[in-house]
């Protein structure tokens, strides 16, 4: 570690511990000794998938997000429980969300989502050589799968409609691993 | 709205409200009409800038980051504050971060960085046609500021080096910016 850049932890205040979230409110000593404060929150970690179906959809949902009050388009997505495997979690959010199984799962990037703030981690993989069942998504999900092609969905980025971060870089680096695969063919 | 979808706030209870963060644990009607509860963390939105320079180098800063407690790679980025537009907030976080001056700023993008518990909005801009004052970095910022090409930028994405969500689309992001203008051409 760069002692020229590192902050070392002197008191942690918990705020909060939930569900999901928690909050820690912590004094931290600067490189050049000063006093700092810092805002941290704790969040499990996530992963976030990009199905690309055998005809060559991809597909999305839209959901109604919360904290941004708005209904947003995203790639399937979902926290990682306690002690579970990111693909294995991947698995589990592809058969609740879209009703996929069978998935061939490749791993594209992991990546911090917010480090300023949040030390939240997610994993991100393309599935492809999937079965779709006939099951509907998970009732309590509220949330609708939409399919579209991939440029339709290099679109939606550029025309502002698709407007999550992890949605974004997904759909950027499926289009790099759908054209390096297409390259080497 | 769709009220397939929506959920209709009945009660919220500020935890805390920090100098950059807010959190809310919030109670909500479902569209069937049961009760959840949501953790939000509230965030006054940020910029992020991929500054491009004549010779076509890509700007980037290292900085000890807290709440990952690792040393990150990462765009030069900041949060808005009160009332600041955000090109307003671009030209001073390039000025106190790398020094640039004269920046010749386009919008890339807008995205929300986590929209399942948070509200930051981060607004993307490249950075071109910049002067560079001789002056150091802020001395309280920490940071380190490196130069690389576009394609060992892509590279560092590709091998796990650069790990931030927003760098990794801004970085993307220019490419085809870049790769766009020069098609033009």
């Amino acid at each position: 570690m760069n002692s020229k850049m590192f902050e070392e932890k002197k008191s942690s205040r918990e705020i909060f511990k939930g569900e999901i979230l928690g909050l820690y409110f912590d004094r931290v000593k600067l490189p050049d000794g000063k006093t700092a404060y810092r805002e941290k929150v704790t969040h499990p970690g996530a992963v976030a998938i990009v199905p690309v179906s055998n005809d060559g959809k991809v597909i999305l949902v839209r959901q109604y997000r919360y904290p941004v009050e708005e209904i947003t388009i995203e790639i399937p997505a979902g926290k990682i429980d306690r002690n579970e495997d990111p693909e294995d979690c991947a698995k589990r959010e592809l058969a609740e969300e879209i009703g996929a199984v069978n998935v061939k799962l490749t791993h594209l990037s992991s990546f911090y989502t917010t480090p300023g703030f949040c030390n939240e981690i997610l994993h991100l993989f393309i599935a492809t050589d999937f079965k779709k069942t006939g099951n509907n998504p998970e009732e309590d999900e509220f949330l609708e799968v939409i399919e579209t092609s991939l440029g339709e969905a290099l679109s939606l980025i550029e025309n502002g409609e698709i407007k999550d971060a992890k949605t974004i870089i997904g759909i950027l680096m499926a289009r790099d691993y759908i054209n390096g695969k297409s390259n080497k063919n």
